[in-house]
């Protein structure tokens, strides 16, 4: 009886990865952007306003790099109202890779209000993935 | 011994994740698919005619946000022939983000046959990204 | 007493996925290169420069299928000095779809130097993708 309790523990223990209940989602989203293309600065906006209205606990990051900061810069985004709203919500947020900053010669204080800077874009987006965050390439 | 046995098992309980022969990756892919443009519409095709070709079983699905809708529209699309075929196939699947359908005022009854509908395509997509499915984002 | 030991092992046992100290990012970066565009040829250029610089130990692999076998064979790459150095690195490696080359008429013998082929650009980025490496769709 004690045995068959035990083996009853060991065999729950190593099923367990195989029966656990399917969870509901995280909405978990981090954006990949490196177009300085203002469609694609429309459209991401676009994304984080409809899925933050609809999921208001969804976490979403978009990261930067490459022409990327095009999006936020003070003298060159298209869509600095919309950056500068988002910014404000605690679950959303903006980060600049600043090896890109400076390869580009632009100044963290260019930047529209709100907006992060991260050391290096590319680790940022791969350690979001490795934290189970989704990943969407922003791109058309 | 008694003993020794229980940590026996208790250690391979343990270590089980650390040396679980690797295994064969499944073959599963969500392709993110915003674009309009055709040569787009024939690569994901050729890719999801020749992977199912190699691999009969292998889990394709294809999501269309943003202007991927084109693809799979009646009179847009330039590849319907192929996307019919294809949608036949069980392990095929063409889903587009209903969002993006009305806020580009294309009803359901202008896809093409086979073609299915999710009420948000990037949560979708990362659904199946946390599912373990391969991600591809379609672009050139 | 041994009950009570036994219990805190499966305890811990079953715990161990939840409790784990949070682990740094391994670098390890699978980037998808779809485009014959030299701007993206040398975003990528870049991007394996600056991080393998940073981060000597960084895994890195290029999967060219589509149209990216363009940065790597003889007569059309516009950056094959950089490709030739960066193939030295122990821990960068370039892969070509066999399928792509098959369907543009490219020999394996118009690669670079150091350029490697996998039979399938797809299955190997999604195996990279579920072995824990990030993913990064190159595109501007």
């Amino acid at each position: 009886m004690y045995m068959n309790k035990k083996l009853l523990i060991a065999g729950l223990l190593f099923l367990y990865p195989f029966i656990a209940p399917a969870q509901n989602t995280d909405y978990k989203v981090v954006f990949d952007l490196t177009s300085k293309d203002s469609m694609d600065h429309k459209a991401v906006i676009r994304w984080l306003t409809e899925v933050s209205k609809a999921n208001p606990n969804a976490k979403l990051e978009v990261v930067m790099y490459g022409q990327g900061f095009n999006m936020v810069t003070k003298d060159r985004s298209v869509v600095s109202d919309a950056i500068t709203r988002l910014a404000e919500n605690k679950n959303i947020s903006f980060k600049v890779c600043e090896v890109s900053l400076k390869n580009n010669n632009v100044d963290k204080s260019q930047l529209l209000p709100g907006i992060g800077t991260v050391p290096d874009g590319i680790y940022e987006i791969i350690s979001r993935q490795q934290q189970g965050w989704g990943y969407i390439k922003v791109g058309h």
